[in-house]
């Protein structure tokens, strides 16, 4: 059965070759805007509205979506803006711990048929000033919800995680699987 | 200041290459017999022989050593001698917590500088004989203790982590960045 994973990112593509199955990736053209979302639910409710705008277009295909945010004290913290506001999120991060939670979704003739979530705890260490500017000097920021990369340079931030790894990276892999039971 | 890596290990490298470290790797030629010794004090016996071994020879640099050991109810589990004796771990990892244990050192002029150890938890999920069997095919597990590794395929038979993800593919990044502190 054909496979599509709806979203740009291509750290969820990466994962989801990963783990050895067939798909193809069609971005979805929803809004991602979240305001009269509770901020809780704003994950698992943007992956079901990617994952449903693209089934509309591939009615018979399975469609995958997901959602990744960053939550630190009841704030989300989504992408950065710019280097600032990259800087300010990596210091309100620092020796503290954080949520990563994403949601995921699986479509099929505009119909939800999987939902889920996971969510990681994640300690940061006790970081400079200096070791921020100079990872915001690499740009890799700039994509990353919460202003840093696990998987990249930004491990350098991590002291521990707990729960997914791949869930911090985008795609959680275990729930990923427990979706794809339901396309086989 | 020089920094030598007393691995051969090129995951170890590409954690070390992630944090923009500069260095070069000697592998260290001392026997990794560790019959004699308490099994949970193996990781950081070995880390502390592997530096040593390579600072005889390198006096005035900086030398790192690490090794990475996977145990499981009190029993080590080391490489995979075969495709026999790596699906027999993976069925015994199964369902269950492992804990992944790395011993670090930082050694100049034969003396030990720094020591520290990282230990992670990992959760298993419940997959099938059948997911052993395609991964072993991959070959992914020949040179890994408890035949897998996290940052590959095997990604896929994890479900949580519990510590830092990068010891589990054989170099603490949090515990690295505080011997390398000696460094500098």
């Amino acid at each position: 059965m054909p496979l599509v994973l709806a979203s740009k990112s291509p750290r969820r593509a990466q994962i989801l070759e990963l783990l050895g199955v067939k798909f193809r990736v069609e971005p979805p053209c929803c809004e991602e805007n979240a305001e009269n979302i509770p901020s809780r639910n704003i994950p698992l409710e943007l992956a079901k509205r990617k994952a449903l705008n693209v089934s509309e277009k591939f009615q018979k295909d399975f469609v995958l979506g997901g959602d990744t945010l960053v939550f630190c004290e009841n704030e989300v913290l989504g992408k950065p803006k710019n280097e600032n506001d990259a800087y300010e999120m990596l210091k309100k991060l620092r020796n503290r711990v954080h949520s990563v939670i994403s949601g995921l979704a699986l479509c099929q003739n505009n119909e939800v048929l999987f939902t889920g979530e996971s969510q990681t705890e994640v300690l940061f260490r006790d970081y400079s000033d200096l070791e921020i500017l100079n990872y915001i000097s690499t740009m890799e920021y700039a994509d990353k919800a919460g202003a840093y990369g696990a998987q990249g340079k930004g491990a350098r931030f991590i002291k521990s995680i707990n729960g997914c790894f791949y869930n911090v990276m985008g795609l959680p892999i275990a729930l990923t699987l427990e979706a794809l039971n339901k396309v086989e």
